[in-house]
């Protein structure tokens, strides 16, 4: 899908040709291609609820001691700033409900990264052989899926409804494997365990202790770790307040915690995070000291002083009410535009930026299927196709999904593109 | 050296292995446990001359403006902001002294990066495979031996003199290759063309076309590329205002340029870029996607407001006249409390951060030697070991240098640390 292929074979190494085969360029592409198109596949973050006020006072007041002005733009460390690394084990123990010593980490275990992005393709780098299998959810996170061919793993889907992984389908994948004799290759377990990109569905309360369990109960030659990613855990509009996968590891071992201020503050200043098993800091520090020798020193004064104002938990308040009112708003035009097309539909997300719809089997969504076309070529309205959220051979992917974000557009933005993207779907009816 | 070899063989994957065999995690272990030591070691830059008062304003420039500031707080693309790479010609043209046509590149080939580091660490994930060979120079910037060793390939010395790589000696390094059936696996050359971290000489004038045309010579089944590392470029105080190797290469498919602002304005920002030729474009930045889809956007516009208000030039100019009084300072320590010690020389470096000694060939300054130990933890000053700076197994390579940095110290600091430094390797000749 992308240019790579006509590289000549010996020009790049093998890696870069497994990386190659990834849907975001091609996707870019698509949205530069078709610039006159109402994007409900973008996943940028709302434009009117970027923290201007706040990012300016925090800077200013960041930059106007001289010596602290001075330390944010000297080098930082591979890890991150210690003040930064040290209000994130309260601002986790809020987001848990406990008091800091509960959660039970040190700041050595937390490691700043360039957005979480670059947590999860560490901790693949890190863990993972070429060959060798991390299991997922279907469908997830697609850059991921890209990030896990990047290094050449497997991609194992398992089982998932509407309360997120199946443990009982977890369970039996891991026997299945075991009895092909690959159980050594298992090293990984991904979840997204909030409001997933794209499913929009949380991983029910009860399965979290449970996957924790089979995960240690499958570790026999070697730890297979689970890493959690929660990029959307802030942005939640409805439904419970669920405590995370990783309060359930009360070992500290099993589980990688990933997170970002990208959704719930800014994606501009890239700055996410990991809380990492005690085993792992040397190898992911050493990997990100290899890569960049640490991230930006002054975006994570920024978040660090955003935090200690005060200006951060006012500023998530506002971002999860305009978010809300534009879930309600593509849920609202999904029942106004969609409730009479026979086999067509959605599931009602407590939270995140993402409406996952299906429409019948027999109709495709992707990128060279008559409904992408006549939606972004006649209706002028982009989505994404839910194919390139499952892994495997693309013959064998469900192919009649699409990912919907009301991230983006306005609430009557939402409410045109949904117009319009029925009218392409009744249009293949 | 670094705790991972504690770990279990099967925890981590054979990448991080082979990355956790790196000096700077020990070098850094070194630092804080002798905090009390002058440091010659720390690459840090000088922390009087940051740019505290052009960041404010360009800030505040930046962020004034609602509608800019949503954009730079806004995911930007994984490639980086078009107004910088726009402006990053110009920039590129002033350095070189010619016009942006004459320069014949587009914005498209410019590539941002968290620090150039992450540009030469994408670089050598996209070119080499396992068992692939880098040749460089010797001695060579640490870091990225250590990249090296994290993909896998071999770093192959070429001889070094006082004014850089030899090409004669590269021509026959790839002949013997080529003879031994090795030359499918020669796939880059690097070079630091300026002020080379750690030996401070710069690539003579006559070897820069001189080696684009080897590299063209044996680029016969394959391109071999050459990566031209300019972290030092702008930090000139003497000698000769040389083009980049990157210049001789007019068909632009060769070299690969990476440069940096860490070292001219501010390591904080971590703001660097590549010049990539076109076929590389793609696979660079779909690595680059799967691990942080793009560096910080506030950063990068935040040093596009920098240069396009005229704020750069003048700041550059007073880095380089602090630069210039401390490496004066350390030269003229260096005279004074070295000339009389029989076997120990050093490098005049024209620019950079560095001073390359060397003591007796009897004499290690390793680690595990008696002379650090005793600068450590006698006389309290550090420095960074030679061998860390040259590829091959640790008792091959040459044991008696030591990279002086005087980046950190001031003018009288640097003093104080030679005349430490003095004592020490006085007590040990």
């Amino acid at each position: 899908m992308t240019p790579d292929h006509t590289l000549p074979e010996n020009l790049i190494s093998r890696r870069a040709r497994r990386a190659g085969d990834q849907a975001v360029g091609f996707l870019m592409q698509q949205a530069v291609e078709n610039r006159d198109c109402l994007s409900l596949a973008a996943g940028l973050v709302d434009e009117d609820s970027l923290p201007v006020e706040e990012t300016r006072s925090a800077l200013s007041a960041l930059l106007s001691d001289e010596e602290r002005a001075r330390q944010v733009l000297q080098y930082g460390t591979t890890a991150g700033a210690d003040g930064l690394r040290n209000s994130l084990i309260g601002h986790l123990a809020r987001l848990e409900g406990c008091s800091r010593d509960e959660l039970g980490i040190e700041t050595d275990q937390i490691i700043m990264t360039t957005g979480s992005q670059q947590l999860i393709a560490c901790v693949a780098d890190v863990l993972l052989d070429p060959g060798d299998i991390c299991l997922v959810a279907a469908p997830t996170y697609f850059v991921f899926l890209s990030v896990l061919d990047g290094v050449g793993a497997r991609s194992v889907a398992v089982k998932t409804d509407n309360h997120g992984m199946c443990p009982d389908a977890l369970h039996a994948e891991l026997h299945r494997l075991d009895d092909a004799g690959e159980s050594g290759r298992v090293k990984l377990i991904y979840v997204v365990s909030y409001y997933e990109n794209p499913s929009g569905v949380s991983l029910a309360a009860d399965r979290r202790a449970r996957i924790v369990e089979i995960a240690r109960h499958w570790s026999r030659s070697h730890r297979i770790h689970i890493l959690e990613d929660v990029a959307y855990r802030e942005l939640r509009y409805d439904g419970p307040d669920l405590p995370s996968v990783w309060s359930f590891d009360t070992s500290r071992e099993s589980v990688i915690l990933a997170q970002t201020f990208s959704k719930s503050f800014s994606p501009g200043v890239r700055v996410g995070f990991g809380v990492v098993p005690r085993a792992l800091i040397a190898p992911i520090c050493n990997r990100k000291s290899n890569e960049d020798f640490g991230s930006a020193n002054l975006n994570q004064h920024l978040i660090d002083t955003v935090l200690n104002k005060g200006l951060y938990e006012p500023h998530v308040a506002s971002v999860r009410a305009s978010y809300r009112s534009k879930r309600d708003a593509m849920l609202d035009a999904a029942d106004r535009y969609f409730s009479d097309a026979d086999g067509v539909g959605w599931i009602r997300p407590d939270g995140g930026l993402y409406v996952w719809m299906h429409v019948p089997e027999s109709i495709s969504t992707g990128f060279d299927s008559e409904l992408f076309h006549r939606a972004t070529r006649v209706e002028k309205v982009m989505y994404v196709p839910g194919e390139l959220c499952y892994p495997g051979p693309i013959d064998k992917r469900p192919r009649n999904f699409m990912r919907l974000s009301f991230g983006v557009q306005s609430p009557d933005g939402i409410d045109a593109g949904m117009q319009r993207l029925a009218a392409a779907v009744r249009s293949v009816l």
